[in-house]
């Protein structure tokens, strides 16, 4: 075959360079035709949008052509010229084609449309060759990049916090032991206790559950700071909401009080979901047409109003208001509770029909860590509250304050021995400083209107599932 | 304190709006003077540079002053003027100061400077707060940004891939088990063997050692991916080069041979040490003021050169020509021998005086999933050697024919019911392919001048520490 540079069919759609011999490779989604001319539909995971390869059947052995069935990778040279057909506006007249490699239609999985959702996850090291989740991954792509931007172009830096930890300190939820220790020959003492001393890491490890704690020690040095990385819990949860090992980004700054960190997740989030409707137009458009009709329209709409700002309390009325109207509500809803996902989604969706941030909860139902306010009773915690997700993020001013922190933690139980090194940063030039985070798979439910979590991560990890 | 809205310090040099009243806010590095005027130097994190804050003592209550000490935060609200002094190019006239946090001078493990990078270790906590972390972090979060934006301005995709796995295909390294069972009540079948079906993952789960093979997968879907996350060693090596969590990068790319893969890789390290170049000029200046007066020549010289393309079999001949006229080497050089560093580094600083590319390797030192040669003796890997350094990066191009890559996966004793996703992307469109791995700590060594690993991450983590 003769030798020309390859072109992404994303570039060839893009800049349409027709009537130049072009190269294309990809894979082989869907081929038909009739005995003059056959038609490829080929897809190189650039873009959505298949390139069309018209084959004249008078100018190719009909052998060669045969194993070129879908999942077949192939290499294209030919003429691109602009399409006759409907919906397509470029293809490429083949003129040589050589195969890569065959895909048996007996034996390979993905043949038409309409595989189930579930069966696509068990085969989940194919399902990027689908056009929703190349989607979908390309969509992910996108996030990260906009994440990044985002904070690089504020002056925060990019904090790596570690994933193995030896304390939980947060208690934000169960976590998956970390050991090299060989589990046939465990090393006791006289009291029956394993002795961690012979572990890699000479004492018990674990996976962590949130890199807050460390990135609030950066916060204090370089002013602003975020994470992105993976964290973990091990709780038994078989919902479409919740994996085991999912991604996190956490940024944490000096100096910004509740009000200017609630500022910052509006524009955070604005900003990536600006992105996708800017930079992700086609798979935007195939996941609303396909899956969610509102999404385009769901996406614009978080853009155009500022997010309703409402304390607990004030929220909590509103919730007592309409169950005395007669809504219903499954869970109980009074000053103190925990809020279900209904109550945050009526508030987002019924009353104000646009995005609330929901401040100062109950420090009962709240983290050690965050600021106590002078009532006595509620700490400075900020939950974003979106459509059809619910709690998007969650945030705090962190309490500064020495003292304040160090009876909380105690008052909840959080050993110092745990945390000496987090009180040190109130010990030793203390600051306001706030943060949040963001669960990455969250934001990608709502991005691409998917309704799973396991399909919006490439290899989802859950309860007895940790195949790849 | 009348309220002005901050302006970090590496914007006020920037920028130099003399004449205007400012804030900033920041820690306090040191503070000197006599009895008429005191000087603080001032950092905030955005900047390795300080602002000098100056203080008319006729104007400010001295007991005010007092705890104004080496790490205390304060708030500073002031005329920003040109400085008269050396050294400085911009300093404030403090008009208010609201002092944040102190920090006891007893207590303070920050004082002057000197400390010894293994007490700053000890301290991992604080050390962010001093000139070299700050700048060495800094430095880490512009490599990551230099990334991610080197393969999104491609057209790659970021590609996540599992952290924790049931299966260790490569081989690559000792693993960490991950598990929730309870270690004091471990179930064993009736041969002692035990029984996974209740641990987290219904078998056992272990940190991934590179995220390749998945990136593969995605791959063969969407063309062109990269991976950017931590991966895991658990082995018992205590030396400056080697952490048990560290973070890799992995692009891998549908349609390239090994040509294209080393020209990728040597594009991408030019362009990350472009960056730091180009956006890290102070705290280059410092680090190679302090540390490694070489470090910026290093980077440019790098730049200069294309790299040099050779075989392991050309560079044996080479090193063994060394060996007759009379160098020595540590280590036997022959054909077939695991290349030393102190081979790699001949090759880089001695004789070529470049960075050097060596390619097909004898398949015996190589995984089993590179690409096979005709000669049947090598493989179509690539290592990219650095002065100083040594590999930084290593990769192929992959074998891409199934019965090939089944073959050698047995003959190397990986177990087919590991690796059947992996062994599928060949027998269903497979098409040639390549990638690469670059250990993020050994680019940041590099671009640093670092000598410790330990030291260009933040919480490192080695056998028996996993403190913070």
């Amino acid at each position: 075959m003769e030798t020309i540079s390859r072109t992404k069919i994303a570039d060839l759609f893009k800049n349409k360079p027709f009537g130049t011999q072009v190269n294309v490779k990809g894979w082989v989604r869907t081929r038909r035709g009739n005995k003059q001319v056959g038609f490829i539909a080929l897809n190189d995971g650039s873009t959505i949008k298949n390139m069309q390869i018209v084959i004249d059947l008078q100018k190719f052995d009909e052998e060669l052509l045969k194993p070129i069935t879908t999942g077949a990778c192939i290499n294209v040279n030919g003429l691109l010229v602009e399409s006759q057909g409907k919906g397509q506006d470029a293809e490429i007249q083949a003129e040589e084609i050589e195969i890569y490699g065959t895909a048996d239609p007996l034996t390979y999985p993905l043949q038409k449309k309409g595989h189930s959702m579930e069966f696509l996850r068990e085969i989940a090291h194919l399902r990027p060759r689908t056009n929703t989740f190349g989607a979908v991954f390309r969509m992910r792509h996108h996030m990260a990049m906009a994440i990044h931007t985002f904070f690089h172009e504020r002056g925060f830096y990019y904090f790596h916090t570690p994933i193995i930890t030896a304390s939980d300190c947060e208690g934000a939820g169960q976590m998956f032991q970390v050991t090299t220790m060989n589990l046939y020959d465990l090393k006791k003492d006289e009291n029956g206790s394993i002795i961690y001393d012979n572990d890699f890491f000479g004492k018990q490890a674990s996976l962590t559950v949130s890199g807050q704690l460390e990135a609030e020690l950066a916060a204090m040095a370089m002013g602003a700071v975020y994470t992105f990385g993976p964290t973990f819990r091990a709780e038994n949860s078989n919902t479409p909401r919740h994996l085991a090992e999912f991604w996190m980004i956490e940024p944490e700054v000096a100096f910004i009080e509740i009000a200017e960190n609630m500022q910052l997740a509006e524009d955070f989030i604005k900003y990536c979901v600006r992105w996708a409707l800017d930079n992700c137009k086609d798979d935007l458009q195939f996941l609303n047409d396909m899956f969610d009709k509102g999404l385009i329209e769901r996406l614009q709409s978080v853009l155009k109003d500022e997010f309703v700002r409402l304390s607990y309390t004030e929220g909590v009325k509103i919730l007592e208001d309409a169950v005395a109207k007669g809504h219903k509500f499954e869970f109980p809803i009074y000053w103190g509770a925990d809020l279900a996902s209904e109550h945050e989604r009526y508030l987002v969706e019924e009353h104000f029909k646009r995005p609330v941030i929901l401040t100062d909860y109950p420090k009962e139902i709240k983290s050690f860590y965050m600021k106590q306010n002078d009532d006595g009773k509620t700490v400075r915690a900020m939950d974003v509250l979106f459509p059809k997700i619910g709690e998007i993020i969650g945030g705090s001013q962190r309490e500064e304050n020495y003292d304040k922190l160090y009876t909380r933690a105690k008052e909840m139980g959080v050993p110092e021995k745990d945390i000496w090194w987090y009180l040190d940063t109130r010990r030793f030039g203390t600051a306001p400083h706030s943060g949040f985070g963001l669960g990455f798979e969250r934001l990608l439910l709502f991005v691409t209107g998917m309704t799973n979590i396991r399909d919006v991560i490439p290899f989802p990890r859950t309860p007895k599932n940790a195949e790849f």
